[in-house]
């Protein structure tokens, strides 16, 4: 079959996104319409990144897609729509008088092939890092240069997201053919350095509900996801906007627990109630009240982190509760959010990461199995002060965490220009695994 | 001080309420007018119940309370609020031109002591029952006959609806002053006689957060908790007095659950979040839809309990996921709801209590310390079937249910005629415990 060479090949990494307001809820199943806005936060693909190889030429014979090394069904419906979505937008390319440096290639076959730098089974969202590096590789293959927000929601929603560096937004749009809901960067990679992104990857028993049918029953049964998204959101966003344009961390990593905590809330309204939170990621949530809460309570408002503009908002005279805790409404050095599934997401400055990975530490002895407990950027060890040691009570849960990915807000998808990254050799099949 | 005979003594009992469709969240703080209207089933008192005895006498220089045998202080607030406001009605009557069958008796000093027959450590809401008890009590020695809601809803809200048996709802009404904030019968406990009870009480580790500071919280920080309230509830409550009227169980049994996931929804929507589930009321959770949706599958609609009007809702053609489980939209046998606490409140019908009981034993295997697992009305043992015990899962776990209490629908507070049964004895003060 593959006696030629291809006539093109490109690779391409993209990374991973973190939404801090929540995306639940299509109104479009078919086109992956959302039913509100969000707003992520891209990672570094120098710890999480999946890179896609797309070759096409006259000899394949059919399309066919390589995931971490095994070929799968390139049938199924998410992915016919984005190869239909790319090689529509190549042909209306070529209407439009571009010209075309393959003029055959929209007839051609594409072979595709993907693998992620990390564990699919860690939970780490990785279809929106894969489709996102799917839409950009094949729009690198035919030619596209317009805009791949649809390509790449066709596949995963959240993947629209992973195109841009940085910060980003998907607008839901209002239009039924979905033409406007495109994402759109808020705030580039490098507008906020000292934003510190840890990923503590739990340990989980049972395979959570798969996203696609859990927004899809949220949908139909939830009151309260309804209201969110109609009259709640929009407001969140144009907040979340601001904390990111003003790099305001203590209203940032509020609305952040904020919105997930929503997001949570919605999925336990749905019926039957849906829970993503197993029992370590709720110590999680409790681990960084109580670190928030012991820092307003010894620093008075004047913790390690660096005070945004909203800084004096969160006053310390109140007292919520939280699991039966007294808790002083904190300063806020350290947010979490949570996706469909247990891992938590920490966001914090530079100057804070160290000691919160001690606390975790602290809270959730590692149980080593030969791996390392920390990946990613590096963190020096630093000790706890008796005082949060106390604050976080006496009750750790020894090998809660499996591990924790540091890490930071990093740019979009990339181009590699080094032909030995291709995935795929010159035969149109993936290279053996070095 | 207590030479003489108290010029009146009086003992009654009251039951505990458990909310179908939740109260959470006030209007006004001092008066306890709450954000919505609430329903509940009054249980019967043969399992639950408080005994109060109160007595005045000339003799008497100090308000004074015992609960359970220790005397607490009588000045607390919610207390005073009671005492105030049954002297207020007390004068009221008289000034009315009621004869006064005790014309000094408002003057006098009460001494009030009370007991519950069940273990306060149990997390049974005790305050409901108690403040109705108190407010019955207090009303029969003072002499008044009129509206008792706003006496009990001073102590704790949701005593108002303890102050009748069956079926109760608790109107929040729209007067500033509370006037029309109280509570009325729905369906007496005669009306639904197949209806049972099961308390299921959780080993917990924490002691939950207090419900006063929590729905304070709720209240100010949770969009949802306002949204529930205002455009939610007035729907819910007509479903529910609808489901009560006709006996529909299947539409009284999801929207009992809808109403319990709404409420722990709020919660988590709180800031920060408030949890009261544990992970064996999630357990709990799950396996009550996984045994309904057992029978959904295997009775195709025709199980053991009796279909209701609303009994053709529930198809079973979706598919909603559950933690991950693909279950039936299945018919409803059995429905749970929680409270402010990890406790399980299960309804049920007659000829579907043996079986659930069973499935929990099965599920949470006894550990027996000379303790009784199954307290209340008797149940008989049934054994499982294969398909049951395979449809609920190989993970059972021990101990995560102390024990069972079986009820069902009761009436409302009553008046002991026994002299006996006084908490008082002639002195005024608590008799020694037998």
């Amino acid at each position: 079959m593959a006696s030629e060479e291809p006539v093109e090949v490109v690779t391409c990494t993209a990374p991973v996104n973190i939404a801090v307001i929540k995306y639940w809820g299509k109104r479009d199943e078919e086109l992956i319409l959302p039913i509100n806005s969000s707003l992520s936060v891209t990672l570094h693909q120098d710890q999480l990144k999946t890179t896609t190889t797309a070759a096409i030429s006259r000899d394949f014979t059919e399309d066919r897609i390589w995931l971490n090394g095994r070929e799968e069904d390139v049938g199924q419906p998410r992915l016919q729509a984005c190869l239909r979505e790319i090689r529509r937008l190549a042909r209306k390319r070529r209407s439009d008088g571009h010209e075309d440096p393959l003029p055959l290639s929209l007839s051609y076959k594409v072979h595709v092939a993907s693998v992620n730098n990390f564990p699919t089974a860690a939970g780490l969202a990785s279809s929106a890092a894969g489709y996102a590096c799917l839409a950009y590789t094949l729009a690198r293959v035919y030619g596209v240069e317009s805009d791949l927000s649809e390509v790449a929601r066709r596949g995963s929603g959240s993947a629209c997201r992973s195109l841009y560096g940085g910060f980003v937004e998907w607008q839901m749009g209002q239009r039924a053919d979905g033409k406007d809901s495109v994402a759109r960067q808020v705030a580039p990679e490098s507008h906020w350095p000292e934003l510190r992104v840890l990923i503590l990857v739990v340990s989980t028993e049972r395979k959570p509900t798969g996203s696609t049918a859990g927004m899809q029953t949220s949908v139909e049964t939830s009151a309260l996801l309804r209201f969110r998204a109609e009259a709640l959101v929009p407001a969140r966003m144009a907040e979340m906007s601001r904390c990111v344009r003003e790099r305001d961390f203590q209203a940032f990593g509020q609305l952040t627990m904020k919105d997930s905590n929503q997001f949570h809330a919605t999925c336990l309204d749905t019926f039957p109630p849906i829970s993503y939170l197993s029992d370590t990621s709720r110590r999680v949530i409790r681990l960084v009240h109580c670190f928030n809460a012991h820092h307003g309570r010894t620093k008075a408002g004047a913790g390690p982190g660096r005070p945004g503009p909203g800084a004096g908002r969160a006053g310390a005279s109140r007292s919520p509760l939280l699991w039966g805790l007294q808790l002083p409404l904190a300063r806020v050095l350290v947010a979490y959010t949570f996706d469909a599934g247990a891992n938590a997401v920490i966001f914090t400055l530079d100057d804070t990461v160290a000691e919160f990975v001690a606390a975790v530490r602290h809270s959730f002895p590692p149980e080593l199995n030969g791996d390392k407990f920390l990946k990613g950027l590096p963190v020096e060890p630093v000790p706890l002060s008796d005082e949060l040691k106390a604050a976080l009570g006496a009750d750790p849960t020894p090998g809660g965490i499996k591990y924790i990915i540091a890490t930071q807000v990093g740019p979009g998808p990339q181009v590699l220009d080094d032909p030995g990254a291709h995935l795929l050799g010159p035969d149109g099949l993936p290279k053996p695994a070095a």
